[in-house]
Order: structure tokens, then sequence, then C-alpha cells
């Protein structure tokens, strides 16, 4: 220990001590370890220490936004203001059947709002937006920085994946809480978040952030933390930050995997598709317009009239993808039937999402593949009256060894009962940074 | 993690969230996690976010048990039944001046007991028995099982470093809870201590814990925890183990270091030495023979009669080393005077342990090399009454480099007052498995 001090500022084991007692670290200490474990000087066993001890311990907002500040000055910043146009991104905290980014970004770009998205993969039971996409053959998700700047600049938005330059101890941070346990916790989500976000360079951001039993915090209190968390890390890094609440206990529209999910997308691009979806894209994009200073402009039309639908097919197009060709087909399909009549209840979203990850349409570990054409198909919503017999869910998948599973997690997923369920807005709060 | 779930019986991410949200993990998952981490399908990272659950949350006396259990099971166990005689073993928790093991085999060797001392290095302001011992030319600290037996048949004792056999998990954990701030937490060091000492085979145990500044754990509420806790652990395991609570506020004895704690030992052996060197090694061999069948057996004579003495020699002769030959003896000294008249308060252990591992006598990390030579003595006691210009150490080192941070430390580590401090027994209490 006395040996480090000579070169290193601070001690490892001191702070990691400190964190275990309790003590907020300062700043300085923050970002030192953040740059430490950037380079190798503080080992990863060392780091998933200290992270246990926060997630247990806690952060104060002044830990957060240092944590924040650290990771975003271990990469590089992007910078959109060469556009001439507000540029306004949207982050979803993950679900069951969350396409909405699909239709979303498209909507917005014929809008006249560049949207950069910068997307990941799905883990475990949720799915991740690049996943969906890559079902569109051809279509490719790594883009350079130039590439990027030059589909917002034809085509107004663009989906893709993160570069490594942004916020790279982020990124070895994330597979280090993965594997650690440490994964669901607000200082370590809302940092994590935020800092790929503020590096990005938006003019604005919209949060989606989910609650209910498909989402990474099922608890509305800890949801609403969580955005609280996020919409002030953006004030305080003058990135205006708005955050809707929504439900996530049940599954988002009908359709839960990849490729099913892209047509989905199209349905709602084509004017149609579930309520539920078309609901939740119609609200974030009323506030991605607010936030881009056109609040008066109604997004609804543009579903209906093709313009959205336009931009989805050069989004598409210029990402090497074939718009009109046929996505993949799952070669087994089995049926999930109502065993009794009643009403139901309940449609368990992570029953659902873990059935669907069971059934190949998700991976265990980053960088397994996933199968697009696995997937279920979701009949039934709350209030829904059921027969016995009736189909409740349907399920696809490549690989006859994965169905049965996939078929035992969703037998459990609908729950039926005798009255009407209480009725859960979808989309349940508005986090400001007023408030 | 479904992929993992299809070759272990459980998941390490599932384990580790358990711990994390407090709820106490069954004997199987322990033994699974020990043997997992052990062949290396629990990964450091893994195991180091776990530990730090455990320091937070606490584990219970039936999770300790299962730990230690499963810690013993990781490697051999000795037997000392062929011997014939009683095989009686001592630890303790470490201290600033604590030589007690030198004298206190060779005493009980000299009096029919067999102690089979398996003894550790220093690490940090705390020394370590093998490296007091290396000051003797030719001594050295590795023996083979078959060596160890033999001395016990032919000398009686022996002190020698713990092979790679007994507990290699806990060698592998020790490792990881040094460099991830894990070491102080009851659980964790009464499953590490206890695995060692049960696998070692014994017929007695008696353990030296220590509160006071400069033990591991400060507070005597927190040593008598893990005095209990261990306590408990060898009656659970069939091993008879006493508890001694003894005072580290300050240092043990006048000599702080290694060469010069050999040289205590010594005049200890002679008969002499410092008045709670002496106290210390008759209380803990007075607890020994009681384990060993011969309560009645007064150890006092055999320190003034030579018996120790002679055994001392047999002892270190039979590990290759020259009994009689000199010890290092540093280049240069300083001296540390009071600056005003007073009655000393306190002589803080800590100030002075930190004090002699910056002069040299101490590592900061496994492996590193320690100067024999180096070290602190103490010419204060709390109670004595000093004036301005009296000598409070004298500090020796080798490297002139070390001096100035070595006073550093030393210059703060008597308190002077007015009045006579309040006294404080050096065994403080005696805890047994009956309590």
């Amino acid at each position: 220990m006395e040996q480090q001090r000579a070169v290193e500022p601070h001690d490892v084991v001191d702070l990691i001590t400190a964190k275990r007692h309790g003590r907020p670290l300062d700043p300085d200490e923050i970002s030192w370890l953040i740059d430490a474990f950037t380079r190798g000087a503080v080992a990863p066993e060392q780091m998933s220490a200290l992270l246990m001890a926060i997630v247990i311990r806690g952060m104060d907002r002044e830990e957060i936004r240092a944590m924040t500040a650290a990771m975003i000055a271990s990469g590089e910043r992007m910078d959109f203001t060469a556009l001439g146009r507000p540029a306004i991104d949207k982050h979803s905290t993950g679900g069951v059947g969350d396409k909405i980014t699909l239709p979303l970004v498209p909507l917005l770009a014929s809008l006249g709002v560049a949207v950069p998205q910068l997307s990941g993969r799905g883990l475990g039971h949720t799915g991740g937006t690049l996943d969906k996409l890559e079902s569109i053959p051809g279509w490719r998700a790594s883009l350079t920085n130039d590439e990027m700047v030059a589909m917002l600049t034809d085509v107004g938005g663009v989906i893709c994946a993160a570069g490594s330059g942004l916020a790279p101890a982020d990124r070895k941070m994330y597979a280090l809480r993965d594997v650690t346990g440490t994964v669901a916790a607000v200082p370590l989500i809302a940092s994590s978040i935020m800092s790929k976000k503020i590096a990005e360079g938006a003019n604005g951001l919209v949060l989606d952030v989910k609650f209910g039993s498909g989402a990474f915090l099922p608890e509305v209190a800890d949801a609403r933390e969580l955005a609280t968390t996020m919409v002030r890390l953006g004030a305080d890094s003058g990135l205006r930050t708005v955050a809707l609440l929504t439900d996530m206990d049940a599954p988002l529209g009908r359709a839960v995997g990849n490729a099913n999910e892209v047509r989905e997308a199209v349905e709602v691009l084509g004017g149609g598709g579930p309520a539920d979806v078309v609901e939740l894209t119609l609200a974030l994009a009323r506030e991605m317009l607010a936030l881009a200073g056109m609040p008066h402009i109604d997004p609804a039309p543009a579903l209906r009239d093709g313009r959205a639908m336009d931009a989805w097919r050069r989004l598409i197009a210029a990402q090497g993808g074939d718009p009109l060709a046929a996505l993949p087909e799952a070669r087994e399909r089995e049926i999930v039937r109502a065993e009794t009549d009643g009403t139901v209840q309940r449609v368990d979203a992570r029953s659902v999402g873990v059935g669907a990850w069971r059934l190949g349409a998700g991976r265990a570990r980053p960088g397994d593949p996933v199968d697009h054409a696995a997937g279920v198909e979701v009949l039934v919503r709350p209030g829904d009256r059921v027969r016995a017999g009736d189909v409740l869910f349907v399920a696809a998948c490549d690989h006859e060894g994965r169905m049965s599973r996939g078929l035992e997690a969703l037998r459990g997923a609908v729950e039926l009962g005798a009255g009407a369920p209480e009725p859960r807005p979808l989309v349940a709060g508005r986090i400001t940074a007023d408030e």
C-alpha cells in the first residue's frame, strides 16, 4: 500500500473500505477510481468489491454526478451542432416487447427532428433494438461517426451500435456488474445511462423509465428515483431531459422476439399496430418534439399518411438493409391455451420475456447469438374475457429442444380471475428537472 | 446464466444477489461457492463482490460453520494421534511486538506438550512470526509434513510455514480479501483462522484474540464476537478451543521488529524479559497445559531453570538455525525524545507498528522482502512519568531514506498527560465453549 501511494494519489483499499463503511467518496477520489480502473491500475476484483459496497450503501447526488463525469471523461464526446437542426435522443430502460425505437426514430425524422439513436443488444429476458433490426437482411449496426453524421444529415435519423469511443469506462464497468450481481442499483444504472447520453452530445433527451414485472426495477418507487436521478444528472450537465414513467407489467404490443417485433413496428409505421405501442410511440414523440422546440406539431398524422414509413425505408436502406425483404420465420410453432374461463387479470411481462428468451430470442451472455425468428405472439391483454381453450400465446422457435422450456415459462404467464382488473395507465408519470 | 445452470448446480450471480439482499446462504450453496472458486468456475471479481456483501450483511452461525467446513474440505487434514502426546495449538490474531510464539512453543515443548505451530508472515503494521525467526542465520521456515512430525517427536515443538495443502481455498480467498477491503469482518476472519486450525488436527487450541489500536479489530466488542465465533466453530468440529481477549493498545514488550524481537524472546526464555511478555506467555501456557490435561503444572519455573532455553536451542538448530549466532544490527539509529514533561497516557500500538513497518521491518505487499535489522525499541509504558528530553523510542533501519517517515509515525505515538491513566489489564477476558 505504501508503495502504491508513491505512484498513485489514492489507495484503492482505503477507498473501498471507506465506502464499505458508508462514507461518501469525494469527486476527486471517484475521478481517480474510474480512471485507474479504465487503465488497469485498479483490478476488476477491487472494482467489484467497491461496486457491491456502492450497491448496498448507496451514493449521494454529488457522488453520482462525479461518477457520471468521470465516465464521460474516459472517452470522446460527440457534437451535432453542425447539423443545424435539434438532435433529440431517447432511451428506454428496457422491457419485454419494447420495439418503440423502431417506429419512433423514423417518425421524428419525418418531422424534422434529428434522432441519433445509439442502441444496445438484449441480455436475459429483455430484448435489444439492434438484435431486432438485425432480423432485416443486410442491415448493419456498426457505423463510423462520419457515417452516423451522414445518416442524420441525409435521412434525419440513425439507429446504430454505440462505438467504443463513448464512455469506455462504463462499458468495462458494465461487463463487470453483469457478472457480479451489481446491475440493479439506481446510482450505477443512472450514471451508466447518462454518461453515454451526455457524451453523445444531443440537445435533449427523453427517457422511458419502466416499472412492473418486466422492468429492471419492478417497483414504481425505484423507477421514480431512477428517473429523478437521471433527469437531475441531465440538468446538471446542460442536457435538457424529461422522463416518462411507463408500465411494463404486461408486454408492449403483441410481438415479443426479434423479426416479429420488426413486423409489428412496420404495422405502426403504416398507421396500424397495437394501441399500446401506438400510444407510447406518440407520447414519447410529443416529448421529443417539445424538446426540439416544436411543441405544437402533432406526430399522429405522419403515421397515417406514409411520411414515417418513407423515413423508415430510407433509414433501413441507408444502413444496408432491404426494407421490403421477407423476415425470418420460425420452423416450429406451439399454442398455449387457457385452461379455464375467466377474465385476464395480468399478463406477466417477465414470464413472457423469459419464455421468448428460452425459445431463442434472447441471450444468456453477451456475445451469444440470438435466433431472429424465435419469439412469442401475445393474444390477450389484461381485461380480456377468455374461455377455456382460447389461444393465449403462440410460441415460435427454430430448435425443437428449446420449445418445452419456453412453453413452461408462458404457461404461468396469464392470471385469470373473476372481475375486471384494476386499470393501469401506460404512462404513469412525467418527471422534469423543475420538480 | 441458463447455460451455466446446465453444468453447475447453482448460479453465482443469483447467490451474490441473495447475499446482497441479506438472505442467509444454505450450507449446500456455500459449499459449492467455495469449491467453484477454488477450481476457477467462480471468478475472483465474483467472489470479491460476494465477500463485500458478506462483510456488510454478515453471516449467521450456520453459514460460518458451512464456510469453515467448505474451506477445510478444499485441502488435506493432518493428524497427530501417532505422537502419543497431546498436540496443542495456539493462534494470535496479530499485533505489534507480538513475539509470544517464540518463547511459548519451546516452553510447552519442555513441559511435554507437543506444539505444531504453523505460522505466517507479517503484512502492514503487524509482524509475522516467520519473519522474526528468519533473522536467525540458517533458520528455514518451510518443512515437509514428515519433517514437521519428526520435529514434534524429537524436539516436542515446531514453528514453520503452513504448507499449501491445508485449506487452499482460504489462501486463495485471503489473497483476494487483502486487496479488496474485505479483511476485517468476523465471519471471514473466523472461518479463515479456524479452517486452517481444524485441518491441522491438533487436540486443543488456545486463541489470543487481540483488541486495541494495534489489533485487526480495535473494538473489544468485535474481538469478543470474533473469539466467541471461533470458540464455537472449534467446539462444533470437536476441537477444544479456549480464547483469551488480550489488550493490544500498547505494543507488547520493548522490541518491535524482527531480530530485536528474537533477542527479547531469548531474554524471556532466560528468565528475564519485559513483564507483559512474560505474563502473556505464562497465561497462554497455562491454558495450553490445561487443554493438554496438565492443569496443575506451573510453567513459570521452566523459564528460570533453563529447560525452556534448551528446548529453544534444539528447536532452532533442528530447522537449520544457529541459536548462538549474532543477529543483524541496523546501521542507522535515531532517538525520539519527549517534548514536554508528563505521564504517559498511551503508547499507541498502531503508530509504533506503522513506524516499524516504514523503517523496513514490515511489508506492504505479500512477497516483499523485510529488513530483519529494522525496528523500534519502546522505552516507555503507560503510567511512566517522563521529563522533556527523555528517550521514548529508538528507531533503527538500514536505509537512510526510510528513517524520516518512520520517525514521523513514532512522534505521534506517545500521549502525555497529567494524571495516571486508567489501568488496562493485559488479559481482559477468557472465552470457552460453555458460555
